[in-house]
């Protein structure tokens, strides 16, 4: 078998297998067709048409960001600032702030519009080897807008190179037109959304938040049973800031996550266990919002429970591009190893995803989606906040 | 007068005057032989060989990172893997870890190795703005070696275009071979090294470590004085795990600045405010330490006393790259307002280093080093973690 290409002379962290990190020295991987035909050591390599040199340097999995909600018009800055200058919450709000604000910049915004203002966030995610990015509509919260949203995400993944999963979330936020109509919301706005995103072919998941400022579990039920009727996987926000019993809930609906989770309980971590749906942890969230409450890492652990992280990048409650500092949150705020960190970034976020057979590991018959780093130790991406330590990514096989 | 050059059309955040941010809408800021020699209206602004336009982007100073330990060799991320694998510190430094393997990797090294290693550590704050930086010895810990990394210091500070302080920090922890005698080290190393350092030129300020962990406060004074008396001013790490009373005696020195202050009583906020030195808050420590303790933000402001913001940035405790995200720390942890962190990384940086008249705030008189945004507002600087808003730096002037 002719090879399009050989990277050699890599330090391989496969993310699978037995060894820490699935790693591998000196070893090379071949490419045809956009994934990965070959893997073994370097002195073992086949010859191919182009044989690029990886200097010994560590290769991971590209990085994965499954759980984001990068397109959004308007700016919160402000808000923070006057939070932090003494303001509360309930003034910001009555001064029209918070998620209101954006949803009424996003109204006003074109789908164009939101793609192009969305550019320079991926920027910053890219330039520290992300490969995946998923994104979710939420902040339309009409038909029309959340359409535009939808179509944004999609233009990205065209204009990009990135692979970029949509995820409609029209049930994110009751928008100010149906306030104290929570049901008539999920009738005559999030049902129909559900059929037109699935036969446009515009979302890959359909998620909604399940919590008491939000929808109850019954909405909830709801938008996911009209999820599986359209053929949709679902995820949820779910156990943010109290139990309304939101990982259950997902696990029933076999969800691909349940993201968040600081108060889910044990019934909560069992289900999830038993489901294999994946906990999606967002520390960047709980940082920011000054949180106590952790999410129980330690009985998901025990349980098995697959755990990616994620930067939940939004302009509220999670201003954060960066999914090494994201990494380095979950292990200091919530005791994750290292190893734990980078698999929740990569293997698991692809899992997250529904992806894990086509990326998130290297492994033989996936897409030859790398992240090279410039470290003497794996931990070094983990350990340093602000470090900028890629060399370079490697999309579908090539340099990206 | 003819100006070398304009830069026009900028929203000037100057960190001085009476508006918020010192913020100037609209101006230009005209430079000659380096520094800022007019402000204004742009519509005002006189004619120059040059005219740049900054297109309305935000200008602030260029930013002054005045407490770090960038210069090292050894890499320490192992460690902190270990930790969260579950090691304990005692058996981290019965294998030769903790500062231990940083000393016995600097020793090793030469000055220009050293100097080397610090420059991609540098690259990652210049991408963010950075003008100034104060680096301290520390990890040499004998006489050659302390030496040694100040030279690799002032290299830097030769090699890079940036303002680098260089500081003696011989007193920071007890190296192996005087185990039990600290009393000698300061004896035999200390005293002695802070004389060849201000003979030679090397060293800008004299630093020391006074903690229960480190050296006393006698042990403090003698360095301190012996400083003094070599015509050298002082800086304090002070507070930090107990109150040892290090404020108030980096004070009675008159010392530009104390560092670190969690422990820092009633007594030490006053004799700061008095002595007019500057408190230096280091929120990178206090995060990636897990620290309950915060310093009394809350007094030093009410006493008036100035704070600057460092990375403290170091292989062990404070793993921190980004002056950006120091100030989101402060603001998230410590309650610092967006303007208190940006003055915190300009102005009182800047103050916290002797050369509050040469930098930290854009007036007419002092060099002209600015970083040049694109944000929309200056609160976004310090909202995001991981975004990458500078738009370029302008040192002494010129781009950089």
């Amino acid at each position: 078998m002719r090879l399009d290409c050989i990277y050699t002379r890599a330090r391989l962290a496969t993310m699978a297998g037995p060894e820490p990190y699935g790693a591998m020295e000196n070893a090379a991987v071949g490419v045809r067709g956009g994934r990965i035909a070959w893997m073994g050591p370097a002195s073992d390599a086949p010859d191919a048409e182009d044989i690029v040199d990886l200097e010994g340097r560590w290769v991971t999995p590209a990085l994965v960001d499954c759980h984001t909600h990068l397109v959004f018009a308007g700016d919160r800055s402000r808000e923070f600032e006057q939070r932090l200058a003494g303001a509360s919450y309930e003034a910001i709000a009555k001064a029209g702030g918070g998620i209101a604000s954006t949803v009424q910049a996003v109204r006003k915004a074109g789908a164009a519009d939101l793609a192009a203002e969305t550019l320079s966030r991926l920027d910053a995610l890219v330039a520290e080897g992300l490969g995946t990015v998923e994104i979710k509509s939420g902040y339309g919260l009409n038909f029309e807008s959340e359409l535009n949203m939808l179509k944004a995400i999609r233009s990205l993944g065209l204009v990009t190179g990135l692979r970029v999963q949509s995820t409609l979330l029209a049930a994110h936020a009751i928008p100010p037109e149906y306030d104290g109509r929570a049901d008539a919301y999920i009738d005559e706005i999030c049902l129909p959304l559900v059929k037109e995103a699935a036969r446009e072919g515009l979302a890959d998941a359909v998620d909604a938040y399940c919590e008491e400022i939000a929808f109850s579990p019954e909405q909830t039920r709801r938008v996911f049973s009209a999820a599986q009727s359209a053929g949709l996987r679902v995820k949820l926000h779910a156990d943010q800031f109290s139990n309304l019993g939101g990982a259950a809930l997902a696990a029933e609906f076999g969800a691909l996550s349940a993201d968040h989770l600081e108060y889910t309980d044990a019934v909560g971590v069992s289900a999830l266990a038993e489901a294999g749906t994946v906990a999606v942890i967002l520390p960047g969230a709980f940082y920011m919002l000054n949180e106590m409450q952790k999410p129980p890492i330690d009985a998901l652990r025990k349980a098995g429970v697959p755990m990616a992280l994620a930067t939940d990048a939004n302009p509220g409650s999670s201003p954060v591009l960066s999914l090494l500092t994201t990494a380095n949150l979950a292990c200091t705020l919530f005791g994750f190893t290292v190893e734990e960190a980078l698999a929740g970034i990569t293997r698991e976020g692809a899992r997250a995803l529904g992806l894990h057979n086509e990326i998130g590991t290297i492994e033989i018959g996936k897409r030859c989606d790398l992240a090279v780093w410039d470290v003497d130790n794996l931990a070094q991406l983990v350990q340093w906040i602000g470090a900028r330590p890629l060399h370079g990514r490697i999309l579908s096989g090539e340099w990206a």
